[in-house]
């Protein structure tokens, strides 16, 4: 999927909400306990009205090596034949040197075909390239995450005072650019988004730690947005485990309905839709 | 395995070598294409003798999605059996905030049962600790690599002329220690390895780029072994691909000989045998 076709579906669907589908089993209802995909179904049709993209994080289901893995093969299929439009994010964090990380690409661009992964910047320009050479695919790195790790490494600043996420965001525009690739950072890091918006002042950013991590939906908005929206706003627990019983499926689909309410209402007061 | 452990099996089989179990479908013969475990079986029963360790790099399976993720466990469990004393290094360089990570802990360590598991450091503490509460398990973390892309961050100096991969190895000191922790240093920055040991003097080092990456096993060994070996080094091309005939075992069998026997000559010239 194209940039253009990404505004065009946010724009569509009065949403920039991306579903986490990060199903923890103890968090599941008892009837569906190891049933990945069989959960994440039921979480995709109560809530593919409201979402412009659904990332699973590849660990959810690595937990339950190969047979978890299949079932996130089951869920990318599932989402590519029931919702076409909707933006597929493989949360993978993936990273190696170029021949490695090549492979990886062809596993998950090639072989389960998703839109996008999120890929690690330490290992440097030839862990990231052989991600970036697919029409209409994306390499979302990392560059300012939502969780407490992100202080011991990405604020640390150089000889010129520049911070690693900065320098990281920096670099990378050497290696593609806001056709192919966004940048990951957290909304827990609401007033670095202004920072980060002069940096890279068009790149779309995917942003986690809205709900249960604790950002701010309106924050990230108010110094992230851009006039082609320029956001994907993730909530991963916040919406698939609101219920931990039978009702979980619809419960999500309210918590999914009540964040894509709020985004209509802030893309139309930035003027997008 | 614990530290000692694995000291002692470096002793006994004279042999610090660590045989990259990456099978790359292009390079492998023509009966086995696409076949990872039968391929792998073969290299092992051919490469044991020589060998401490193996460490089957998650991208070569994944590109096959999850019957290649399958091939990955078989090989594990393959080695458990017929060679209880190999260490085993699922290199998956993974790495994500605490409750994520934790999931990619219990899959490589509870479900397939590693050894050890490569760790990338960028998310900082919190992506790194919850793989360190394993008994007698490793993580292996990201220090300074062996690719040219280890230029672009691994090297950038902080306000205190500190360059990041000393960051990285400093700071996590405060995470694990000796006995819970590798560092992945590649075998290219043959110099780099004095300043590495001035800052951990005891830990084992992971040590690719030997082999088809240009690296030299004497460098690597003048400047990086400890009175305790304190070394794995892989080759992972070198060995399972030197040949692409119907002898590819035999020949992977001999090259992994070769090294064995320098290695044994390094350890005896070194005192540690």
């Amino acid at each position: 999927m194209n940039k253009q076709e990404l505004i065009n579906n946010i724009k569509a669907k009065k949403s920039f909400l991306c579903v986490g589908l990060d199903p923890d089993i103890e968090k599941m209802p008892e009837h569906l306990k190891g049933k990945l995909f069989e959960f994440n179904k039921e979480i995709i049709d109560a809530t593919a009205k409201y979402t412009v993209a659904y990332k699973p994080n590849l660990a959810f289901y690595e937990v339950l090596g190969s047979e978890g893995v299949k079932a996130f093969e089951e869920t990318v299929k599932y989402i590519q034949e029931n919702h076409p439009d909707i933006f597929i994010i493989a949360d993978a964090k993936r990273g190696d040197i170029g021949n490695t990380s090549k492979m990886y690409a062809k596993g998950l661009f090639e072989h389960t075909n998703v839109d996008a992964i999120t890929v690690a910047p330490y290992m440097g320009e030839d862990s990231v390239t052989p991600f970036l050479g697919y029409e209409g695919k994306w390499v979302i790195l990392l560059a300012l995450t939502s969780n407490k790790g992100s202080q011991d490494f990405q604020f640390g600043k150089d000889e010129n005072g520049t911070p690693l996420f900065e320098k990281v965001l920096r670099k990378s525009a050497e290696w593609g650019d806001d056709s192919n690739m966004m940048y990951v950072v957290g909304a827990t890091q609401g007033k670095m988004f202004e920072e980060i918006r002069r940096i890279a002042p068009k790149s779309f950013l995917l942003v986690p730690g809205v709900g249960a991590q604790g950002g701010s939906l309106s924050e990230v908005v108010k110094y992230g947005i851009t006039p082609e929206c320029g956001l994907l706003v993730n909530s991963s627990r916040g919406i698939i485990h609101a219920s931990k019983d039978a009702d979980f499926a619809s419960i999500a689909g309210e918590k999914a309905k009540e964040l894509q309410e709020e985004m209509a209402q802030l893309l139309a007061e930035n003027h997008i839709i």
